[in-house]
Parts: structure tokens; C-alpha cells; sequence
């Protein structure tokens, strides 16, 4: 598959991963008594990945996440050369998501953008609940690891065959049933980049986290996974 | 299949994707404190379409929807000629699940059809949250590409075969969790009818962008599907 | 398979199918603050479907339901023989797990089962939501209707093999998800029956509804599934 | 495959089952207007023995609870000789878990671990809804019972392939969606004792529960999955 299609679907795929799932959070989380709440935007991030595993894994391998890459490069599963224009497709897409839903939430009348704070991720007066920067780091290393240890399980050649984006994608909503109260759950710096580009501040200020933490929670899984299951056929 | 079975599998589940999903939105969405909200109609909405889609996915495709008829008409997976009866199904079988919630719902005391709104899909001052025609009109033309690059992805030979149902139902579910607010979620031209030829009025009057948008949504998918997957064997 | 082990089969899947979604009902669904409510209860009944068709579905067939062995019968792929041991079986695991949910929630000091209600389903001033028995008649066809819909394609031999589980339980969900509010949601006589027996008088009063009912609808579509379809090989 | 990696395998699954299950509960369930609530922590359990279904199935079997392990070998499917060290790689991975999501909780202002009760499982006074201990004791021995059944059977050879871990995962969920008020829902020994070491006081007295209530049940269904599903080949 030519590395244009494959951008392009990585592209897609981030773009419905932070509009779906960012958007079920900013339009559908807090409805009045009948939101979606944490629950229901825990399921939005992960159906996003299910669907697209099933609509595109078959072009790119569906990452949608620069620390997925990462991972899957450090369990020896994907080029050296294939992470820079992976991680940029995926970058553009979750800011091309963040900006179509930016112009659907500005459609309701009072609806401010930056005093929202979006969906952006962050830790201590920015954390949903209030949780230290320390809560954050060691929450978003430990889950990213573990969404790595789901995915290059999954996607083993003795696991069973077509079952990987369901255990991804409910591997990622369960992530989010965790830890939103902690730092919102990003997992993925491409997520946190697209809502801290039109948020600004403090989630600029913030965003190195969201890179630091999931990448090398992402690592050590690859690294890990490597002695547990062995090289992949 | 002879089109008249493949017709009347369009018409039942069609049929049901209006009885289940606009069912649960009229009877459950609501119920005082044990009510389901909106992530229980966007589950049920999905739910519809899994289970259509693995009854009578053998026998008609289950489209359910003329959108979806047109993206695979523009994708190259659905003959021409077959649009017509295919719509006409579909419509018709949503006014029939529409005529059955409504006799169901009316065993209620004091339930007001017209009143209640229905489920009818609406903007401006018929949005749920309030959102202008511009946001419905970007919302329901994403979210029908993006249903319809979900489906020509997941029915696609070189996905897993037999998890397309799981895909399809779901993303409608994910669809359902973000735009709820937005226009009370349509992406589907035959679900909106059978609700404005209830309600009258206002539904009426606004049932053209629940015609135009999702259908401009599916027939850009469909012709990016073509470049991106390649025509299908 | 002898009949004594499918009949425990029987027996012991709608123990849990009782135990389950009653259960869920009864002890979780209205719990202060942190209740599951209905979309909980409409996830756990379709669970009890979906654990059991995988757990005993190669034994009996994981039927759970009169209505069920009924709808199977009228569509050529059940029996006759095998419906009163089949019926006797569903009932006397029904009543048997009420009896362990009567159990563990009389653990809770002040717990009044007749004052409850149980989870048993009604009509009138016992439905829910007040709805009329004509509403409940009406719902429980054609609920059941739909269930057998689901059921008798997706067992069918041209649809995708080992899915039939999900679509089913699924579907069991999704009905409840409409029609909690209308009756309770039966569409299985063993489940109401074990319910009525001891909740007694008005459970019993109304307990012909919710045999007649679902075994006519589940009747009306596995006749119309030998049309659809055609005869199973 | 060597013990080693067999044993690492569970201690990741059973921490997983841990910092997921106990952690959704204790970080997300209660959260102000959006927390998860008793279906959320459901839906969370379930997903941390379906994520590692497959992403450690073909490594380990994936137990994550000695309950699992006793039921498999009464059900002559696992060597008496893996009982010791499959347990002690469960108890030492889930008190890791709880060793991690006592660190993440304590970093928001105000966290008391033991007067918040963490997410230890209780009878009686320490019951979320005030169940008795003989409520409770028939709960988990039930609960379990089930719980293996759905096992046994779903991993049997005559049962779809690859879908047990739905099955299996989705019946965890189901066992919270119904038992959380009664006992907070054990079903399993590891996860019992990981809360136990932290709470200290009553949840250590109260820990023998725990233990005889879920393996008396697995070891039941164990040896009635002999009779039912005859020996595995």
C-alpha cells in the first residue's frame, strides 16, 4: 500500500478519533439530565478506534496515535522510516477533527471555546478532579503502557484472528472509564495536541506531558512485549 | 434474492431502526430517574442496525437507509437501478415502525404526539441543545461520510470477514453519542421522514436537510472510498 | 445431545437469564446515586443471552424462553417433541432462579417483595410507565416479533458463523432498552411466570398477556422467516 | 511456553483486572454529575478480562483469579502442579494494581484510602447496600458458579472460536451489573485480598469470604461442566 493512502487513512482515523470522541465530550457529555456523561464519552473514544480498525487497519494499520506507533516500533512491528509521516498525518488529522468540531460547538448560542477548556487534557487546577501532576504522569505511563500490552497481544499472530479492534477499541474505552477524573485521559499526543492548539495557555503549557508519559509508557511495552510473546512471524 | 424478498428486508429492518431507536428515544430516554438518556438511545439506534445486519445482511445488504444506498451506489458496491426500490422500502418501512411507536406510545395517558416532537430530527430552535442550521448542516454531512467510510471500509474484502455488523452498528452508536444535541442525530433520510410525516410543521419544513445533507456526506465517501480501497472484487 | 443434558442446559441458562436480568432489576437498578437503571437492566438481560448462547448454545440451543422454542418450531427448525420438555425446563429454571434472587434480596433489612413487585411485568396501573394493556399487547408481539426476526436470520446458515450470540443477546438488550417503560419487558413467559408465582395476585391476574403474546408474534415470524429465507438445509 | 512468562502473564492481566476494575470505582464511579456509577465499573471489569482474553490468552489462558484456576482443574483443565504459582502471580499482580491506584488516587487532595472504604468487598455493615453475610455468601457462591459455567463452556471445543473472551468478559460485567450493592462484588480472591491489604481492619476480617465463596462455587461448576459438556479432548 503506497505511503500516500496510508497517511491518508491515518489522517481519517485521527481526525473521527478526536471528533468523535472529543466531540461526544464538549456537545454530548453535560446535556441536561440526559448527557452522556464520563460513561458514554468512555465508549465514544473507543468505538472510534473499533471502527476505524475494522474500516482502515486493513490500509495503515489504523494507529491513530503517534505512542501507538512508537510501541509498535519498539515491539519491532513497524519501520523506523514509516514514524515521521505516520505521526504527521496523525497530527493533522486530530487538528483537522478538533477545528470541524470547533465549528459545530460554535453553532449553540454562548458557546466559548477557550473558557471551556474543550476537551483538553491537563493536570493539578486542570484536572477534571483536581489530581497532582505526579497522579497525571504515573496514570498516563501506566495506561498507555497497558493499551500497548492490549494491542500487540491482539494483533499477535497466535490471538484470534479479526478480534483486535474490539479488544483495542473497548481496551481504550475502558482506559477512559479509569482515569477522565485524572487528566481527562489523552494516551495520545495527537489527541492532546489537536485540542491544545485552539484551547492555548494552559494546555499548550501542559501539553508536554501528553507527549512525554504515553510515548514512554508506550516503549516499555513494545521493549516488554517483545520477551513475552517473542519476535512475530 | 428477487427484489420483492429484498425489499421486504429493507422494509422490516427499517422497519425496526425506527421502532428501536426512535422507540427508545419517545418511551425510555425520559423515564423519571431510571431513564436511559441519550448514550441508551444512541446504544439502541446502533443496536438496530447490528441486529438487522446480521439477520438480514444475507438477504438485501441491510442499507436501512437511502444514504447509505447512495455511498454504495457511489462506491461501486450497488446497481443503479436498484436505488429506487431500495428507497422505497425504506421509507416505507419507516413510517410503518413510526405508525407502531406511535399506537404504543399513545397507550399513555396524556402523551402528546405533536407536542412531544417525536423524534423528529430539527435545528435552530428544533435542535435539542439549540444548534443553528449551519452546525446541523456540517454535522449530518460528517457524520453520514463518516458512517458511510465506516461501512465501505468494514464490508471491504480485504477486512475481517463477519465483524462488518459490529463496525457498522456501533459507529452508528458512536454517531449517535456526539450529534444527539446537535440535530437529534439523522444521518438517515428515511428515519427522518417517518417522524415529520407524524409531527407536521416545522418537521416538514426542515426535513430537506435531513434528505440533502446526509446524502451529499455518503456520495463524497463513496467517491473517496474508490480511491483509497480500490474497487472492490 | 440426550435430552436430560439439554434440559439441564435449559434449566440452568434461564436460572441465569432470571437471576441476571431480574436480578440487575430488583437489586441494582433504582441503588441511591449510582443506580444502573434501565439501559443497565436492558444490558444485563441481553448478557444473559449472549454468556449462555456461547456457554451451553452447542448443548441445547439456548432457547431460555417458550416463545423462543415456539418461533424455531413455526419456522421448520425445532421439533414439536421437544417443546413441553423444552417449556417445563425454561420454567422450572426461571422459577428457580427467582427463588435465589428472592434469597439474596431478602439479605437487605426492610426488603418487601409483594411491595416491590419483583421485577414481574404488567399492564395498566403495573406497567411502568402506565401504559394500557392494548399498548402492552401491542408491544409484546411485536417485540417478540422482531426478537424472532433476529434470531431465525442470524442462526441462519448464510449468515456469518459463531456471531449469532451477539446479534441475539444484543437484540434482547435493545428491546428492553424501548419497552422497560411499556410492560417491564417480557417477551419470554418464563421469565414473567417465575416473577408472578411469587409476587402473586395482579402478576397472576395479568399473567395471560405475557404467554399470549410473545408465543403469537414469535409465531407470525418464523412463519415469515420460511418465506424470507427459505428452509434452512 | 515456560512458566515464567505464564506467571508474568498473569501478574499483568490480574494487575490490569485490578488498577482497572478497583480504579474505575474508586476514581470515576462517583464523579460529580458524570461519574460512571455501578454500570460504569461493571462495563470496566468486563473490559479488563476481555482486553487481556486476547491480548494474553495464547500466553497464559488468562485466569487473573484463583477461583478461574480452581474451577479449570475441577473441570479437568488445568494441571494441579500451575495451581500454586498461577495464584501467587494473581495475588501479587493485583495487590501491584492496588499498590498503583493507591498511588494515582492519593495525588487528589483529600483521598482517604481507608475511610474511603477503597474498593474492598464487604457483607453487612461493609455491604454497599446493607446485605447480610448469608445474602452475601449466596451471592458469590452463585455468582462464580456462573461465572465458570460461562467459561468452561465458552472455551469448550464445540463452542464458536475466538469469542469465548466476549463471552467471558461480558459475563463479568453482568456479575457486577447485579451483585455490586450486595457484596461490591468479589467473585474473586485476588482481587478481595489486593483492597484488603490496604483497607486493613474489617475488609481483612472480613477476606474469608471471598476466598470460600468463589471457589466453592468454581469448583461446583467444574464438576458438574464434567457431566454436562463431557472431557474436553
Amino acid at each position: 500500500m503506497p505511503i500516500s493512502k496510508r497517511m491518508a487513512a491515518e489522517f481519517i482515523g485521527t481526525f473521527w478519533l478526536v471528533l468523535g470522541g472529543c466531540g461526544s465530550a464538549v456537545l454530548a457529555a453535560a446535556f441536561p439530565s440526559l448527557g452522556i456523561g464520563f460513561a458514554g464519552v468512555s465508549l465514544a473514544f473507543g468505538l472510534t478506534v473499533l471502527t476505524m480498525a475494522y474500516a482502515i487497519g486493513h490500509v495503515s494499520g489504523c494507529h491513530l496515535n503517534p505512542a501507538v506507533s512508537f510501541g509498535l516500533w519498539a515491539g519491532g512491528r513497524f519501520p523506523t522510516g514509516d514514524l515521521l509521516p505516520y505521526i504527521l498525518a496523525q497530527v493533522a488529522g486530530g487538528i483537522a477533527g478538533a477545528a470541524v468540531l470547533a465549528c459545530i460547538a460554535s453553532g449553540k448560542p454562548g458557546f466559548d471555546l477557550v473558557a471551556s477548556g474543550f476537551a483538553a487534557n491537563g493536570f493539578g487546577e486542570h484536572s477534571p478532579g483536581g489530581f497532582s501532576m505526579e497522579a497525571g504522569l504515573v496514570s498516563e505511563v501506566v495506561m498507555t503502557f497497558m493499551f500497548l500490552v492490549i494491542i500487540l497481544g491482539a494483533t499477535h499472530d497466535r490471538a484470534p484472528k479479526g478480534f483486535a479492534p474490539i479488544a483495542i477499541g473497548l481496551g481504550l474505552t475502558l482506559i477512559h472509564l479509569i482515569s477522565i477524573p485524572v487528566t481527562n485521559t489523552s494516551v495520545n499526543p495527537a489527541r492532546s495536541t489537536s485540542q491544545a492548539v485552539f484551547v492555548g495557555g494552559w494546555a499548550i503549557q501542559q501539553l508536554w506531558l501528553f507527549w512525554l508519559a504515553p510515548i514512554a509508557g508506550a516503549l516499555a511495552a513494545g521493549f516488554i512485549s517483545r520477551w513475552l510473546h517473542g519476535e512475530k512471524k
